[in-house]
């Protein structure tokens, strides 16, 4: 890979060019951000390394989990001014108009959100750059307000992971004192732990390793429940109201389904491959799987505020920029508590 | 196998004994019913050849899909009186006090429903018989009352069929005007498609097998989706507020998932064994798969009166008694249409 001023991932395929870093003017209803720090999500990987099915654009900058500084606003913005700290996320843009726009939900958005990165870019043209970068342009609609009490450093993936996991915590209505499963710990599990214990749910890890069951009730698990254990299995049946399964890679659900209660739901926010379900085990108790995707603007702007009230944000690891290659490696071991965070003043140093 | 005056089924690993049909006088509560016209569903072969994990017992008196007249009731009873034409499905007690019961969803009773047959009574001692004879005692409460304005021969699988396809219909709120797909045409299928025609919405068979779209627009299809055409299943997706996959065989669910609209569900009410299932087509549009199983008493009783009202029942062909093996080996080639029930003045002339 080769790093540039942006930090542009590019491959052997892909011929080095010189990045095309937006340097335009904010057209009127755009935002101009300084970025300050980006966090690092495991799509970024996918991206980078052309994992997708060959959908990667190079050169490509990756980054969806950004927060920054206004320093300039178009004419006719009206929700941000110069120095407002703010952030962005995974969509930048949207049809504005479908169902899903109109219902706040553009991360379903019917005629597909425009990414963050690796997206031409619908107004300007060319390909868009995401968030390893020191400057990103975006319409003020798609821009959050972050709170100023929040430690910055830390902020940067509750725009990614943090909304994967509120998201469903409120779509599904989670209510205080209510069992909440997270299966798996990382950058999207511990945002679920955190989410649903302060919201006062009775959080149960989920987990294949006992190693992790100080940090989960450190993190705001009352318990953690070790699902090579059988017997303890057995002992968790048909007890819980909401399970969110974080688990990114291939797994049989079907032991979480039952721990289930009768027309519960196990969200997937993790999986993207197959997963075998037996049927039975749905039909026993009506019970549902479902998944979920990150979050619309309106509830992403409500959970940052959820995160000021409650002084939530993500237990990070903060790198410079020339260590985003050995941070993308501890990733695929899991080897991060529990999300990189690049803090781009050191790319700004470094270009 | 081995006929009997109540039509039992024993295997050779099964000595052959006498039929214990209850003959007892019905306790204080119970209703005594003579039985007309009993169902065969697709289960009761399972059962009656051992199919589901070695769960069956025998002797065993299959039929969960019965219609009787009431011949006597307990001194207690309320709600039945002589002659009342009345019918009895898949379950005859529950632990009446779990949150299951309560909320009059017997079926998923947390102590677990009694089956109508091949299990333990729970109160007299012995095994519990089914519909394929000619009396039966069931509590009150687990009896149903029959419109008589329907065709009596028709409307067993009601009981079990009916009402399989029905409750998902109610629970997921089918509107009038609403895409409603049905997936599979047999027993199950054909009994969804009359419902959810008969409660106004744009229902849509879909089917591997173009030589069904007549039958299925004559039961009230609006359209015909064969789901080998790729470019018409195209055409469909992310389009249905509600699939019931009513296929009874593991197969691949994922076509079918992509069909559906955002926050909308595909409801298992067929497969019990391991379906494959994609992460990515539930979490792009937040779908759901979801199981469903019978219902409960009161839904029971709904969907009768429902029948009662929009005159619908199963299509069926009526046999004789000597005729069931030959069934079981016609329900298995998928050919029958749509349900087989058993005439039981044809077994009370054989005895």
């Amino acid at each position: 890979m080769i790093k540039t001023a942006a930090y542009g991932v590019q491959t052997e395929t892909s011929p080095v060019q010189p990045m095309s870093i937006d340097r335009r003017e904010p057209g009127e209803h755009d935002v101009a951000i300084e970025i300050l720090y980006s966090g690092i999500c495991h799509s970024d990987i996918h991206q980078a390394r052309n994992e997708w099915g060959g959908n990667s654009l190079y050169p490509m900058v990756p980054g969806h989990e950004i927060l920054g500084r206004v320093s300039k606003v178009g004419s006719q913005v009206t929700k941000f001014s110069e120095g407002d700290l703010v952030g962005v996320g995974v969509f930048v843009d949207s049809c504005r108009h479908c169902e899903a726009c109109d219902d706040g939900l553009e991360q379903y958005c019917e005629q597909g959100m425009v990414p963050t990165y690796n997206a031409e870019d619908p107004k300007h043209g060319g390909l868009m750059f995401g968030g390893y970068s020191e400057r990103i342009i975006v319409d003020e609609n798609y821009v959050l307000n972050v709170p100023e009490n929040l430690d910055s450093k830390a902020v940067a993936p509750l725009l990614c992971a943090g909304i994967t996991l509120y998201s469903p915590i409120r779509h599904w209505n989670v209510q205080p004192g209510q069992k909440v499963g997270v299966v798996g710990l990382g950058g999207l599990g511990h945002m679920g732990v955190k989410f649903a214990a302060a919201m006062g749910a009775h959080v149960v890890m989920i987990t294949t390793s006992p190693g992790k069951a100080e940090d989960a009730k450190h993190l705001g698990a009352s318990e953690v429940l070790i699902s090579k254990d059988v017997d303890d299995m057995k002992k968790h049946v048909n007890s819980f109201d909401l399970i969110l399964d974080t688990v990114p890679v291939p797994h049989d659900l079907n032991p979480y389904i039952n721990l289930l209660k009768r027309d519960k739901t196990l969200v997937i926010v993790g999986a993207l491959d197959p997963v075998d379900i037996h049927g039975a085990n749905l039909i026993a108790k009506r019970r549902h799987v479902a998944g979920s995707m990150i979050g619309g603007i309106a509830e992403t702007q409500e959970m940052l505020d959820f995160c000021g009230e409650h002084n939530i944000v993500s237990d990070v690891e903060v790198i410079n920029a020339d260590y985003i290659d050995e941070a993308y490696e501890r990733i695929l071991k899991s080897d991060v508590k529990y999300r990189f965070v690049i803090d781009i003043a050191s790319l700004k140093q470094a270009s």
